[in-house]
């Protein structure tokens, strides 16, 4: 693709983030119709489900040839990265969307032959747009983030949900209670695009959470990644843009000090 | 204290908050001397005090008969809540402060021989007021909060600090990991007079906590309490508003569950 085409692309994305995030906006306080999935606490609402639709259906009449992975069913079943594949969801958070009106956002990642090369992550009600172009910078509301400066851990704060502290089958909580320990201060917020885009920010130097889809991490991985952040399985592993996995985002200075001493997976 | 004096006192209260968020907003990019208190944790800048110092200043000469009690070291020696007392924390979330430079609160709850009258929970960055006069409703930005409704905890959202989730001198982390596991989602912000302000709001069901000094929460008591909410001890005792404590404030239809069922202090 040519940087012509590229910028284009780039354009259409962010277009469509934004009209999607207005018309979210505009609805926020109609009634909400709420489904849940197999998990009582995975929701889904109709927002959701109209939300990828109209972005489906713009991809599919301007980019017929490109391929959309995504939470909602309005995808395409797709087996690799090959060509252009644009990963969405609709919106991350929907927990936060349904309880809190606010707190969650539109992500977008699009990759090209499987190299992340476009992140959008719109905080809707806040109006916040978090955006990259794989070389050319990530920006938060059109201004420039700087590289992540090094950090000590003991002087870090973590995103980290309580379910990875308590019992659970897939990490060895007493690991993770160490981590606790060790740190200044963790948070949750109950939105991992905002939580990425958070750790791209620095004003969180690492998130840790054990079930992602490749829709909740798209466009964070090309977000952190240009500002010199690494993000990988929780325990060092590439990740898989096809399904889900353990999720490390991360400061670079402190990425081999959890994953190495902290992070256990049963 | 009569109605035109009390209304005076909550508009002197208002003034001083705002007025004293706006000089930080200011200088929110200078460079910070951060100290840290007995706990490498529980940090303090310049900011913290020169706040206190200011609110202090301008109590004294306005109302010289007040007593003040507060962090940084300006206000009295407090042993009885007798007259008008102001309870207030310069800046509540000073991590947030040194780390995010957001998500912090100015707080100042007025007591009145022991009563609760006056709070004013100010999200700096964000320019958001909580206020309350008590029996005059609470509000966010001028709008009323409506009374909390009815919430089954399945379906609450809970402020849970991961600490409490892990290993600890206060209370049983197994019991804390239950809730974790009933109810629909946890979340960390890291200011307690913001997460009181989130129950008031009903963005947030309850919030739990170990240790809180009386400027953390005496704005958000009173807050809290204006909309049907509860605030006690952990355990459900009384609070003591000269002491730290542990913490619950809470939906009132989830009050009896969360002490009953999982707050097992050591």
């Amino acid at each position: 693709m040519d940087e012509t085409n590229r910028q284009q692309l780039y354009d259409h994305a962010k277009k469509w983030v934004l009209e999607a995030g207005y018309h979210i906006k505009d609805r926020i306080d109609d009634p909400l119709s709420i489904d849940t999935k197999e998990n009582p606490n995975d929701l889904v609402t109709e927002m959701d489900r109209h939300t990828e639709k109209v972005i489906a259906e713009k991809i599919a009449t301007t980019y017929p040839d490109h391929k959309l992975l995504s939470e909602e069913g309005f995808g395409h079943d797709i087996s690799d990265l090959a060509g252009v594949v644009w990963i969405v969801d609709p919106i991350d958070g929907t927990m936060n969307f349904v309880h809190q009106k606010r707190n969650f956002a539109i992500s977008v990642g699009i990759f090209i032959d499987g190299v992340g090369e476009i992140g959008l992550i719109y905080n809707v009600m806040e109006d916040t747009l978090y955006n990259v172009q794989r070389g050319k910078g990530a920006f938060k509301n059109g201004e420039k983030l700087p590289n992540l400066e090094d950090r000590k851990l003991e002087e870090a704060i973590i995103g980290l949900n309580n379910f990875w502290t308590s019992e659970n089958r897939k990490v060895d909580e007493k690991k993770m209670q160490k981590l606790v320990r060790k740190v200044r201060g963790t948070r949750s917020y109950g939105s991992a695009a905002l939580e990425f885009a958070f750790v791209a920010e620095g004003i969180v130097d690492a998130y840790l959470t054990m079930n992602l889809a490749p829709w909740d991490i798209a466009a964070g991985v090309i977000l952190v990644n240009e500002v010199g952040g690494i993000t990988t399985t929780a325990d060092g592993k590439e990740l898989d843009m096809l399904n889900k996995s353990t999720v490390l985002t991360c400061n670079p200075s402190l990425y081999h000090q959890i994953v190495n001493e902290y992070v256990d997976l049963k």
